[in-house]
């Protein structure tokens, strides 16, 4: 591709996403494609001789488009807000267009320095104290793998620069909630704690994690020989965003010496309002921390924020040091290479950069408050309609809800939750997750998509009950 | 920020990166800037209200382009090329733009199965047969990783589900070359084996793994009662290319009962070359393999593709399956969340879709075959240069040299590499990485930038009988 075509597709590219962007309310939220019907349609086999861009446009359209949930449209209110804000997508367009990689500093100076800076922004914007320090990675799943990790390293005073986690003789126990996101049980078994060493803790009535039980299940591990080592909380939880209070379970780690990581990968983001930082009152008192900037603030993914105090500990778990990626600058310069499990890394900064620069810290705060106040609307337009019910606390910007007819129970009732949420989600004019919560299902109406505005929260609701 | 806004701004970017890109030989190649001095620049605190994008564009050029080493520029031959090709990057802005998330099949179809067909596509062009099956993640690092994770597990018959790594009596033993990656080692300990626990085997006179020593060293490690669990090979190390030899590696990982991961990451995409094939002779034989498509390739970073031939394993260690991610397609369609550590995931078989479409595999080819070429051009003017020598053999597009006049032995002939490398480093008509083989520092020419023609090459080669 020579560098005038490269600039011609490249306009051609903008207007394609922007009218795709400008015309997704007209698309159906969600596609109606079977398993397998995308990739018949493609060639199996690849092409020897280039390809005229206008094909990939062509199959764009035809093909691909068909075949997606469009996360960004005004009635997505599936899973998580996914938010991909415009200014947001122009720095992470400059991060693929620069093609520069940050091995270490030296490797990209700029990057790791911008870096630097835009994670000590958010870090302010969420009210965290100076003393923590932040690193840019993929997935909130990664970060947990590597707080897991770390906590392991701890416990054991650095096995890992010995025989591992094999020779050590007393097991290790992770604690987390009931209602913990499943990352939390995956990063454990990958971190070599296996499955009998995890513990899911009971939760209170508003499903969030129990001190008292907590303590509890310590003191019996304590008793039968076990290390406890870590324990994983949650600022909103994947099913209806419950808050772990913090405070107290800062109390307990603190008295047993164990690591507390705050899984805050969605609620993070709430806490650029003040009035939100209650939720996660005693946070400074945890040892790392994650908000995925790509979830409710608007980042384009993948931009999940780390936050650890302990900086040193980080990097002399995840540091090596080979020849080839020493530099003259080594020791005064962050190799966010040591932060993490990648070596490679995009300039992933620009993107976060160009968001909070594009929309203000003010503007971004306005947003999520029209976000939290259409929560509330649709969660009072539920409890005042007959037969529906909010099934949990709303917090943020999920609404837990459940239509429940008379004479409806168990098993019945699943199907019955089960059936409307597809047929709303068929319809193409929405899309909700449907979620087991205390064993039964129900349907949850993640409210904040950057293009959703009221009139789309009240749209959805007709929907609703008219499935 | 509006649409028409967004419109705007998008335009003026694809000609700001288009620009760049046509200019980028008038750079120098690395930037001349200190620790802090990019940071000192930046604002600390984040703007409350909106700015003008203008300013943005202001500072990537006052500020930010000055402080990047140039990866796309036609002279750079430091740590690997990491070609980001401008169909490559089309295909990533549509994801970006698109905004989409994978986290399961349903979550975006198209996104899943275009994933399957490149990932296919690839598998065919590297010559590798139908039983392997692959998937996108983001470095080979994470990759290894996963390859140990899963390897721990099949020989501890699938600890993680009972009392984790930390219930087995018998240490692990996982074998790697010591020219191998540090990312291996890191894997290795970060999987909770411990340092005690890898073996650095011997490298012949090529600096390939020597079969006989992994031989020797299972053998005292079974006498001790050690448990042997898997080998990582490499496919072109980082410091000379040197290729270990698969098929007498699997022999022995054959009669052991050991996983072989192959780390091609950066050789991998020479396999496109029929002529190059031999290099990994023995390679169906392996269990994983990682090949970085974003390196020599020219797929924008991230871009890394696992394969395996026991998808089931890989799934039976990385699965986990909330309520909140079930769908009616389950079990009819894959889930790449439970082939990797992240739970999200970018449409990144895009920008391999359009690399491919827009190059066509002769293009990609030929792309390689002028690299393999100026290689040994350069070479040759090396060996036939007085005082200059080429200190390991070039199997493909890395030139590894000497310059040793005469007298100059030890920590003296250390001094005299690194002072040159420095200055044609500074001189901004080019960039080397040195490393240390054999206990004494070399300089690398990674050679295969997308621009670098036989007249960079010539000019490199100036450049460093200059200094």
């Amino acid at each position: 591709m020579t560098p005038d075509e490269f600039r011609t597709l490249g306009h051609q590219l903008v207007d394609w996403i922007a009218d795709y962007r400008a015309g997704l309310a007209d698309r159906p939220v969600a596609p109606d494609v079977q398993p397998g019907a995308i990739k018949a349609r493609l060639p199996a086999a690849p092409p020897e001789r280039p390809e005229d861009f206008a094909g990939v446009f062509a199959d764009l359209d035809q093909l691909i488009l068909p075949g997606l949930m469009h996360w960004q449209h005004p009635s997505f209110f599936g899973f998580f807000p996914a938010n991909a804000g415009s200014a947001s997508v122009l720095g992470d367009w400059l991060s693929t267009g620069l093609g520069v990689l940050g091995l270490s500093w030296q490797a990209a100076p700029a990057l790791t320095e911008l870096e630097e800076v835009v994670v000590d922004w958010l870090r302010q914007m969420v009210g965290l104290s100076p003393s923590w320090k932040g690193v840019i990675q993929d997935t909130a799943s990664t970060c947990t793998l590597v707080a897991l990790i770390c906590a392991r390293e701890r416990t054991t005073d650095f096995s890992l620069a010995r025989g591992g986690l094999q020779g050590e003789a007393q097991p290790l126990i992770v604690y987390t909630s009931e209602q913990a996101h499943s990352s939390v049980l995956k990063a454990a078994v990958l971190a070599g704690f296996g499955r009998d060493n995890v513990r899911a803790i009971a939760t209170d009535s508003d499903y969030a994690l129990s001190p008292n039980a907590l303590r509890d299940a310590i003191r019996r591990d304590l008793a039968q020989g076990h290390r406890p080592c870590a324990v994983v909380a949650t600022t909103g939880t994947t099913a209806t965003t419950a808050m772990d209070p913090i405070h107290d379970i800062a109390a307990i780690t603190n008295e047993h010496s164990l690591w507390l990581h705050v899984d805050a990968a969605m609620a993070g983001s709430a806490m650029i309002l003040p009035e939100c930082r209650h939720l996660w009152h005693g946070i400074e008192s945890a040892d790392s921390l994650v908000i995925n900037a790509h979830k409710w603030l608007g980042a384009a993914f993948d931009c999940s924020l780390y936050y650890v105090r302990d900086v040193e500990h980080l990097v002399r778990v995840m540091s090596t040091n080979p020849s080839y990626l020493q530099s003259s600058a080594d020791g005064r310069a962050t190799n966010y290479r040591d932060w993490g499990i990648p070596l490679g890394r995009r300039f992933r900064a620009l993107k976060l950069w160009c968001l909070i620069r594009g929309e203000g810290v003010e503007g971004l705060r306005s947003r999520l408050r029209r976000d939290l106040a259409n929560a509330q609307w649709l969660a009072e337009q539920v409890r005042a309609t007959p037969d529906w019910r909010v099934v949990a606390p709303v917090q943020l910007q999920t609404v837990c809800v459940r239509h429940e007819p008379p004479g409806l129970q168990g098993e019945a009732l699943d199907r019955h939750t089960l059936d409307w949420v597809e047929r709303v989600n068929k319809s193409g004019r929405g899309f909700l997750t449907p979620a087991i919560l205390e064993g039964r299902w129900m349907a949850r109406v993640s409210i904040a998509a950057e293009a959703t505005e009221r009139e789309h929260v009240a749209a959805l609701w007709g929907e609703m009950r008219r499935h």
